[in-house]
């Protein structure tokens, strides 16, 4: 059996310890041998789970220690970009969620130490492991739907973050709406030209410090096809994520509206859950994202999600928030 | 435009009056002529659909009018067969509702006499006219499915009916299960060789005076594949009828869970409806059903649902009551 | 019984042709007394439907006859306005398909002639009469969602139409998203403050003159509510409709995904049929609002899809076509 | 941390690979101490999975271990009573396959010897660990659906195994219908008084030496309510299980049919796919009752599937087999 990869993890929240769990429990080609965190509890609880794995404050530390080979960004998001640079100077491989960064200039930056220091550097775009989102890029690169025509992507969470966290997050369309903006162009392998957004505030108490919490992006693609997502931070029935993709030849639909196998029938009608948290529906995405970037590590293969697809994806959810605020279509490629 | 043929319709029930409006509103090569019911309101206000149409608490009256060219018997089973008789040997032709008798003799004299009397006879098996049974029953036919092996049929009523009506009716083995044995014939072309049924009483008040209302089914056919029925008379949920057949190649489920295109999604999961009631399901099968009837009369065609096929299916159904009452499987042909 | 209201039906083609058989065959207190059509034998084989009614290819004719109470136009949507003014000249009641006109001023004009000449005038928008949106909007209504934060609508046909006809139908927008821009209307009571569309021509033959045939409409409603539409001429897999409608507490979604009650298991996996044609999904629809026009002539009652909201659908049609050829945002008001 | 539990697991096949997996990478508290198999090779590329873990073709050399404390048993079904009754002669607490043995002295004999040992001994029924029928039994137990009446069961392999296989594994009763028995028991509560069983053999090829592959369990409960089991070792769409309770205020339906996220919409219809293999609709179920078992092993507790519950659902699977050989139904408590 080769050597595990020793990994640190920088962020102790929500997806930082479901990755700290990943690689603890559930890759035996990984050891998670650190986790940082400002919240020194949460770091201790997430190294717990590993044997003499460090627990710090500061992740400095963690970078410092030569034993750690790659490293998982899992922090607010506007520290990722600074990270990536810190990480890839250390000369660790660096797994990002998502978004890479808050503006392209920093994301420009991140991708330039990583490429300078000769660090992988994978993007935490879970879906592009999902088997529906697979099964469905797949069929429609064999032609099975012919041209693409028009494709409704929808990306609904539960309930929104407090506000000081939406600020640190960008906002709806680099936090959450980037993962439907990644997904048209994974599908489809077709990238955007033209996009128009518009969003509205419904959601967040007191106006939401003008953050908008609902929003409709119309795209259109490089042959003329055109998409749409719509991106809500509330949805009372919990999590939804679905994107439809349209051709000549027919219509791939990826989405699920049931999670536990019980149906109930009463006089009321017939009743089903729904999937409730975006770890319900993704954990074994986020299993196999983190399993692809340990593989690619111990085999020193490119991944296949690279800073690349980060940034592009990040360009079009800058245009987005740009053609909201200026009531206008724009031109990809303007920057963001 | 061919002479509408002219149809007296006897029993103005749910069933008989759904029948007089087809025969009114509906079919353009029908004219309600006249309507019996010992409710003389009831056949009152199924004979107003027709201008001109007799109403009458007489059967008789209505067999005697000449103009009268069919007939449609939709009063209580176990005044079928006697009227069935009646009808054929006024020189009516006849559209008798399931089941065609009580029991055997009976149905088999009342064949007789639509036989020597040369008038058509239909049972309202409305099942075989609908697009889901006939679009089954033509790809089991094509081999679709390769040898049928299993078979699982399901009636549930949404509430029972009074013990009065249920004693008339023959009990749920004649009214209901008649309909999925029939059922099974129809898919499959197969015969059946063994029928073992048990019953309980779980809905009816006071025990129900020993009627069963909930009863499970097992059919051996001729090639060995088995089938089991299952019904009841009560479902709080509503009406729900579902056959699957499964074979060599696959599955060919029949039945609806839904009826109208409505979902509400809320915290309290995902929702939709069921089918309220058999008219909802059927109501568009017991029109086809009439229409082919009178285009039989009219163009002077055989009934692809015939007397034969009444008569076998209320052997089976009498079979399974009796191997209730015996406790034991019991060989069809046995005699009912 | 109430007299038969006497009615002219204008077009004989697919829809003209359904309206003659609903008020030929299915609604007892209508009587379908003539129908024109510059194709003569289609307006005489769909008069054939009803003894005695008259057959022409001047439509003059129908309207010249006094024995006509309401007329019913099912002829290009170029012709619609015109019609709407003549036959409310000549006196009749007037049903007419959607779109009243491929401009407002057209419109206006038809209103006010109509209103003028004291006759009742419904446009037919066929999905308020659906039980699924009329079940969706009493729920919205009575608060089931709270707020109305977001909504999806889609109805994509099967086929396009050639281009000429395309060209009297005034295109897409005018044509075909006109029944969902009037659901949004219909289900959340909302009016829309702003416009953005963009279309593309991926579907019709040789560029198709210009016309588009896919397109992405995005809505902001006068609450902050976010819409979004998208139409195809072209789904491969049949006719598809639907809407959902999303809210502080839920979510409630219009749409079928499957017309007959068969499913096939085989080793590909479970399939099941879709919707095919509009008449499939919305016969009963169809019947339902010419019920409610003969209705509302009889007994001297306001219908309740009027002119107005005619013309309110036709404003925001216009408003699409210009926003996508002008590709900029309009706010609703500006004309169309 | 508490010591893990060390864990030695006889037999390597399929199931027996899955619980190494499970005790090597997914149990914190367990570990996969040693693997028993007549097929060295099967037994030596389990055992890796576990750094230290012995290979072994000899069971005797794994139960005399003295730091193995407890064993899971996976081998074929014809020899888990002896091994039962083996491992808790040695002193170690015991997993066990269902069914725990295949005639009833042999199931009565193991239990007392491991009462006699007092070890640990829990059933591999792992629906009793699905969330779906943990939330239908706890539905159904807070009275959701008033009294049960009927029960419909559901098990078909995707195709059957060959026929020394199937000998050794006591044949559809006691290996696959026992599943649907355990079910019956686990979600109403209640006990069976009754068994009917008829089967078939259309799947086997050259008739299976006599083996029935295809069979109709109808079952008469202690309340009066019924149950119809079906069960198949051949379905062409993949693994199916379902079971609906139905009651007097409703019906719980438990099954999914579908796997993965995707739907395909083309010409011939809406398409997706079904539940393939056992692993892929209960591997989570499994990880659990594993996770149960070594729970109970490490504080002491009882297992919630005790053999007691293992010989129950053995009994009625004997008593089907015999319903069927002998033609008739049989009252429970006759032995089996």
């Amino acid at each position: 059996m080769a050597e595990k990869v020793r990994v640190g993890v920088i962020g102790a929240g929500v997806m930082g310890r479901y990755h700290c769990e990943t690689l603890a429990l559930r890759l035996t080609g990984a050891e998670l041998a650190a986790v940082a965190d400002i919240d020194g509890v949460a770091a201790g609880r997430a190294a717990s789970l590993s044997p003499g794995a460090l627990a710090t404050t500061d992740h400095r530390a963690l970078l410092a220690d030569p034993s750690v080979q790659a490293v998982v960004i899992a922090s607010p998001n506007d520290t990722h970009a600074a990270l990536v640079r810190e990480a890839a100077r250390a000369g660790k491989h660096v797994f990002c969620e998502k978004p890479i960064a808050l503006d392209l200039a920093s994301a420009d930056a991140a991708l330039a130490e990583a490429a300078r220091q000769g660090v992988k550097l994978q993007v935490g775009f879970q879906r592009r492991f999902d088997p529906a989102y697979l099964e469905a890029r797949q069929a429609i690169a064999d032609g099975e739907l012919g041209a693409v025509e028009l494709i409704v992507g929808t990306t609904r969470d539960p309930s929104p973050p407090g506000v000081e966290q939406l600020r640190r997050s960008g906002g709806l369309f680099t936090d959450t709406a980037i993962h439907d903006l990644d997904s048209v162009r994974f599908l489809t392998g077709l990238e955007v030209v033209e996009v128009f957004a518009t969003a509205s505030t419904l959601v967040l108490p007191d106006g939401g410090e003008g953050f908008a919490d609902t929003a409709v992006t119309a795209l259109r693609l490089e042959t003329g096809a055109l998409a749409v997502l719509t991106n809500s931070l509330r949805a009372a029935y919990g999590y939804e994520v679905s994107m439809e993709v349209m051709g000549e030849r027919g219509k791939i639909a990826v989405g699920y509206e049931r999670q536990t196998a019980v149906r109930r029938l009463t006089a009321e009608g017939v009743r089903h859950d729904h999937v409730g948290r975006f770890l319900d529906r993704f954990g074994e995405a986020y299993q196999r994202e983190m399993a692809h970037f340990i593989d690619c590590v111990a085999s020193d293969r490119e991944p296949e999600v690279t800073g690349a697809d980060g940034r592009a994806a990040l360009a079009l959810a800058l245009l987005a928030a740009r053609s909201h605020r200026e009531g206008r279509p724009l031109p990809a490629g303007e920057g963001g």
